[in-house]
């Protein structure tokens, strides 16, 4: 998984049908470099297991995996987010 | 899944008999940026589940989930395009 | 899937056993920018279905999906060369 | 799979409950150049399956094969720690 | 596929108990650039089909068909090696 930040969403009004009434998020991964979190790489669209919201910080899961989220839909889907992150716990390590 | 903008196709005649009727998309990946949309990275080959043209933005999976929309053609894909965009909203963030 | 070049092929008497009587064959990526054709990434090795040859320009697959080429020998694969590209249509956009 | 080091956790209350009972780690992944360790690319999140503290090298596997870590949770992963390390075992290699 | 290069192996005691018996080599990815091999990206950690040795240029396979080396263990894996390589024919292309 990765964390990451949802940043809008998708309007498709014509797509595989087993995608209707899945939420379609845009995701910008981010990464924790010595302490502190900053995007890392280009945005990705998943659907959503928890009810995040634009602004919100997220776990999310890609790849086969994700079909689990999609569950009984049978979506053809990569990604899905399945946590809201609350906190991420990350000291910085002493310099070395 | 990926948004990504659709930039030609492939014509193959020696192929796969199993993709034989499927349309194989050329799609450029299309990464959000703080509320604009650019080019992100190398162009992949997709099948298409919805009927998108050149010159069209669409949402895209990846890997083993792309067997799901190939079908009962059993077709050995590893992308396809599962709908068309009608917008993506991804409002600027304030600045911090 | 993504288009590529043939460039060579792997020589490997020790292998694992279902491997047997698949050509290895290594690939360029290869991504269209703007209506041309360029190298992009770093070369990987795949089965063939198709009885691709050096310099030809070819449509593979990656991951899961491959498997459905190795078929009955039931080799472990994970790229697999599925057409011969006889063109590639990708119309240069207008400048914006 | 590939070597990291643990760097932290994340702490997630809203999740899918398939991943209650799961720590979530926060990864860096490492390689290994000529002998020595280094950091490689954005961190990624993981399941744990050996117990796994912050600041100790790992082993981690991602995608599918996650899966069979997460087990009968059923959990949605796509990432999982698989092995403490105890040491690399990397000669420099001879200057050519 | 790709080629690489065995350039070490991991120590674990603590791991994944279907890990046990399996060797975890270090492999530095290369690739193949008119004509001459290369370093390519960041090591990972493979299981190995072939009995590899460190120094040796091998096939390896990534992804859930790794699955297919790790076999009757059920080994959480998503690397291994399958082929010891004998020689990379890729003749170097004409000037252009």
């Amino acid at each position: 998984m990765h964390i990451g930040k949802v940043v809008g969403n998708v309007v498709a009004t014509r797509k595989d049908e087993r995608l209707v009434g899945h939420k379609l998020l845009i995701v910008q991964p981010l990464s924790v470099c010595r302490g502190s979190i900053r995007p890392a790489g280009d945005t990705l669209v998943a659907i959503d297991a928890v009810g995040a919201g634009i602004g919100e910080m997220v776990v999310y899961v890609c790849g086969t995996p994700a079909l689990r989220v999609a569950g009984s839909s049978g979506a053809p889907v990569d990604a899905a987010i399945v946590g809201i992150v609350d906190c991420v716990e990350a000291p910085a390590p002493p310099e070395e």
